[in-house]
């Protein structure tokens, strides 16, 4: 049997030659006939590993790379730091959880699950303290949501900053959560009429405590406790945290304590001096909670590089909205003079991460790179400079304007802006 | 109605009992106004963990039993074995990696993306090899896909044997797999006329050879290279494994080498002397694919004992179907006498995992809970005493039976069948 090497010409075919000419070894081998899959390798020669060899098992050593990182400079220390999800190494769109972003005030702490409860009091009829195993006796719930950090891309304020989708836009995770819907337990405690605001605190030293209006507790607010099938990482809120569906990820407490029922809102350390959003004329915007349609793209990225010559190739991101289901993704590869319609690779689902697709030919050329969300209340992703008109250069959060990525002819992107 | 009780031998797990224990404990301290809630306890006293502490993470050491276990006597060694995924501790639908069943046949091989073929040969245009690069660019799927090994409850046709969901039915799990749909690989060959079946073979010394209609292949069978968003793990594939929707796992194969295409089937090893099934008068049926709709109670079981008395309790499982999606699962607490329609957690998903729940007032009084799967072909999971009837007491394979755990007051399940 002979193997043959791809003929030129017809454009799929075309590009496993030009494939071989960016992979030398693989190339050069495959057109001689390549020893890789013609001769008996080593790992056919023997055994592997048996299936006690990783009771609970970690991703293979040749993927060291995927892993979260921090920005040292971002914060005075790693304890009240944030560190960033490999989202240019992913795909689909559930994010592992050893991989997944860690946002703390005071750190991760360490609580067992028979140490662990939760006091729901203030404008109650009746005020209750929970154990984890009172909690497994409600009815429970299960949803993928996207968590974001209000600060994700918030370094992009100022101009082109971070050279890398993990650290422009990996303040986020999006993982198929099991809890209790929170209007369960309020109607547990039964809620006065005179409550029309909750205050949630975490069992960690900061507390970080966050007002929530009612109706949102009403809604959609989660007490989770698994995610993506298992416990709550310990960096994620294990045993218990909030679920806070499309709203920004200070607001889904960790290793939940307390949720008090109030008349209105405290206006917290976390809800005042940060988490709101300084405009141009020096003012804040507060109870910005609601992370609006963003999308970027994952790969090619600085950390992504198309790793082959001219050909097809495969554009792929992320698109999400706080406000529901993204409904389209543009891409350009040219700035913004032409877009097309990406492909979603399944159907958006309100409030989680959605993956697109752009299946293209490259010419070889360089390429600007962008993507544009849409979500179901039609709302489409802004600019950078259009947000910067509303809000001015003194925001932190709640940046969700479309990135750009410089792709050169050597297949390497920057993160630049152009106007 | 008798119970056929679990053989002796096959003996409770030790941890039911302080189970037990710490439910006194956390309902002692509730009653008596609890210092776990009103006293500031170690861990908001000082820092957690910081950001840098796992930039890949793993399970809180609390969660340390939820792991994959092997059942010794099943095989003579553990390179050609099997593990099992701890169902009975999981909730949602997706299944971590870390805890996901492996079956090896020869072990689980380490590859490098770089050195990774596959060769598309035989009866098609042009023979090819592809390089791991070359996958990457070709356009990409990603769906969600349960896996269940065709052995998965194999170990019970002669009655109720193992104690605990995980060992009965752990032969399973389900991700979001990122893949190139194989008919883009075949199309890209050219398949010539003749060519009517696959054969698949992985990059092991086993090589587990199976051979794949033609049909099948051009419908959905994926070369899959990510799962739950990152690289497939080395026990599951790593670089790039085939997904067979809704088929038995034995033919996903793992680490896949080459695909020839051919006029017909190899009837080899995996396909003849094992993955058939024998029937009472010692034929064997080959062909038999695909996993037909099943379902389990993951708890309360044997392994997930109720920690608490009478009073509200929540009953889950998981159900699924090879054939399309779970429309309705039934759950009854007196063996049959009386059904219960479940809630889906949500809407049934084609080849994939669902999860059921049934929010109960438990009496305190024994139970025999049994679930029963529907999908949406019209099937109706059968008794074991059904199957028996059709397949006799010779089969290994494809046992879809109604599981039985019979739970006592004091809340601790086991393995039985009842006639």
């Amino acid at each position: 049997m002979t193997i043959r090497k791809t003929p030129k010409g017809a454009s799929r075919r075309a590009f496993l030659t030009s494939a071989a000419a960016a992979t030398l070894g693989a190339g050069a081998a495959r057109a001689a006939g390549d020893p890789l899959i013609t001769e008996i390798q080593p790992w056919a020669q023997g055994f592997g590993d048996g299936v006690d060899a990783t009771p609970y098992g970690l991703p293979i050593e040749y993927e060291s790379d995927v892993v979260r990182r921090n920005v040292e400079w971002l914060t005075a220390d790693t304890i009240s730091s944030i560190n960033f999800t490999p989202i240019h190494a992913l795909d689909g769109t559930i994010t592992p959880q050893g991989c997944a972003f860690e946002r703390h005030h005071s750190g991760a702490i360490d609580m067992r699950k028979q140490d662990y409860r939760l006091m729901l009091h203030g404008m109650v009829e009746k005020e209750l303290v929970f154990t984890y195993e009172d909690l497994e006796r409600f009815p429970r719930e299960s949803h993928v949501y996207f968590c974001e950090c209000a600060a994700n891309s918030g370094m992009e304020w100022a101009g082109a900053q971070l050279n890398g989708a993990q650290f422009t836009h990996g303040m986020i995770h999006n993982m198929e959560y099991v809890g209790i819907p929170l209007r369960t337990l309020l109607a547990e405690v039964g809620v006065k009429p005179e409550g029309k605001w909750l205050y949630v605190e975490g069992h960690d030293a900061s507390s970080n405590g966050r007002s929530i209006p009612m109706e949102k507790a009403l809604d959609d607010v989660l007490l989770a406790f698994k995610a993506n099938g298992e416990a709550l990482r310990k960096e994620h809120g294990y045993p218990v945290r909030l679920v806070v569906p499309g709203w920004e990820g200070n607001m889904w407490i960790k290793w939940i304590r307390r949720i008090e029922v109030m008349a209105g809102p405290v206006e917290s350390r976390e809800e005042t001096s940060k988490y709101t959003d300084t405009l141009a004329d020096g003012t804040s915007r507060k109870w910005t909670w609601v992370m609006d349609a963003k999308s970027v793209i994952t790969s090619p990225s600085p950390q992504s590089p198309i790793p082959h010559g001219p050909g097809p190739m495969v554009i792929t991101g992320l698109a999400w909205s706080g406000r529901g289901a993204i409904t389209r993704v543009d891409v350009t590869t040219d700035g913004g003079k032409n877009w097309t319609e990406a492909r979603l690779a399944s159907e958006g689902k309100a409030k989680a991460l959605t993956r697109f697709y752009l299946d293209l030919e490259w010419d070889g050329a360089e390429m600007l790179l962008q993507s544009r969300a849409h979500d179901q209340t039609g709302y489409v992703q802004p600019t950078k400079d259009q947000l910067r008109e509303v809000r001015g250069l003194n925001s932190i959060y709640h940046n969700n304007g479309i990135q750009t990525w410089w792709v050169k002819a050597d297949g390497r992107a920057e993160n630049v802006e152009i106007s």
